[in-house]
């Protein structure tokens, strides 16, 4: 073993709107320790963000200093120092060169990530910190195809030789909670285990016809009313619908070959007929560490 | 005048799921006195529908008894007598035939319009109270074409010689309400006064691409956050998205010749190059009254 190897050299930070994930990294870019916890942009009061670091990496500083590299929704205007949002084309190197520095009063180097913002038609689009986990998924290598980031704000990431070329976000979990909890459908889904028949009935229902989801949203209703599905299943069928009519609008920019999707996802795209793999973990320390080291923070 | 205008001969109730409405009409169909209460089925406790009718119609049965025609959410599952759905097509004719009669406690004898269902590829729609709607629209003559019924649950009504021949369900309202109140939307949405341009601005955007609504939704969020329009427009252009959107899916069902049609849709139809106009005051006690005389319930 080499005496950088299994050595902390960089403290990587995923700070997002509800968790906060540390990654301590060697020289080569291994994880040698990780924390989670939910102290998300939004669970922190009072702006004390150097003081949720602190308790994050305290551990990890004991030896002695170490560089930090965060990204995520803490450098939105919401977070802990707002940063700008980069023009696409990217990769580490771009990303190296645009990190906002800050030094804590605890004398704690922190190297902010800042976000990537890309034009379709008439709007904007813009992300936080899924940036830093696509160059992490790259790993360096002159990857081709579209990454697919499911959650609140999925995410369909394009990459050419290895730089991000075009994203677009679909709100479609987030849509998905409110139309559960606060419309009429509320009162039909009920608490029930994963139903896969259920779900690929939703997603053949949004592949169908996309442009149509408004009205799709209430034949949601009339299925179970009319037998047409098993009651329990409404819920997996909404979620199924959701994701089938994101699937299909994202198809027509080309396939995805992702990381960090989710099980309904890989149905769903099945579905669809587009083939799809699964990331490896840690693909954001990955990317913290890339990025640290295009921007000569490491030893 | 003749005898028989200007005499009560009917009473018809529009009873929905918030609201309940009713008329007084005479022998020619022309409405004598209308009521408006907040006593729609979800707000009647324990089942206290006579009660409600009771207080509604007792001045008007006061000079001897009348007939009452009901529709609406109140022949649902949670209303008052849960009536089958009708196929289509259905006109005045066919709805007499499929009324349900019900005699309350004190001798009154209400029949119940039935509601309509329709097939859409995987899925089924429903209606209830709109077919009394558009059939008073109709006024009995050979209408051809499509009204729409904006609301919480946004309806598309095709008609073909005076007859109703199919109709969609877009559950635009219901959407808006939950996607401005429950997700990242609403921290962007204030309350500020109808603004055309951002009501134009989405509507552009819904029709430009109504498969991607869930990208587009998330634009949204961008355009105010760069400065692309007022925020003080955001809400009214989340409400021009999902109803410019609803129109493009709609349009390709055929253009609407439509009464009820709220002024966002008469704006949004201009802008999606689809001409229109508004039905005349009191369509529904008109429906009631001709699906009363279809059964030989006048005079």
């Amino acid at each position: 073993m080499k005496p950088d190897a299994a050595r902390p050299a960089l403290i990587g930070i995923d700070w997002g709107t509800t968790s906060l994930r540390g990654f301590v990294v060697d020289a080569r870019g291994a994880v040698l320790d990780r924390v989670s916890t939910g102290k998300g942009v939004m669970n922190i009061k009072g702006g004390a963000f150097e003081a949720a670091l602190h308790d994050l990496a305290a551990p990890w500083l004991a030896a002695g200093p170490l560089p930090v590299v965060a990204s995520g929704m803490i450098t939105s205007r919401n977070g802990w120092v707002e940063t700008p949002y980069a023009p696409l084309p990217l990769d580490a190197g771009d990303l190296a060169r645009a990190l906002v520095r800050h030094v804590t009063s605890d004398g704690i180097r922190v190297h902010f990530v800042t976000g990537a913002t890309t034009r379709h038609g008439q709007g904007r689009d813009v992300m936080r910190g899924e940036e830093t986990q696509i160059v992490g998924a790259c790993a360096g290598r002159a990857v081709n195809g579209v990454f697919v980031l499911p959650g609140t704000h999925s995410k369909w990431i394009r990459v050419e030789t290895g730089r991000i070329t075009d994203f677009t976000t679909y709100m479609t979990g987030d849509v998905f909670a409110a139309l559960r909890d606060h419309t009429i459908l509320k009162a039909l889904i009920e608490d029930a285990p994963f139903s896969p028949d259920g779900f690929a009935r939703g997603v053949a229902l949004g592949l169908e016809r996309p442009a149509d989801l408004l009205h799709r949203l209430f034949q949601i209703r009339t299925l179970p009313l009319f037998g047409d599905i098993d009651p329990a299943m409404t819920g997996d069928c909404l979620s199924g619908l959701l994701i089938g009519t994101e699937i299909a609008a994202a198809a027509a920019a080309g396939p995805p070959s992702g990381p960090d999707l989710a099980d309904r996802y890989a149905i769903a795209l099945t579905q669809a007929g587009i083939a799809c793999r699964r990331a490896p973990e840690d693909i954001v320390a990955t990317g913290h560490y890339l990025i640290a080291k295009a921007a000569g923070l490491l030893p």
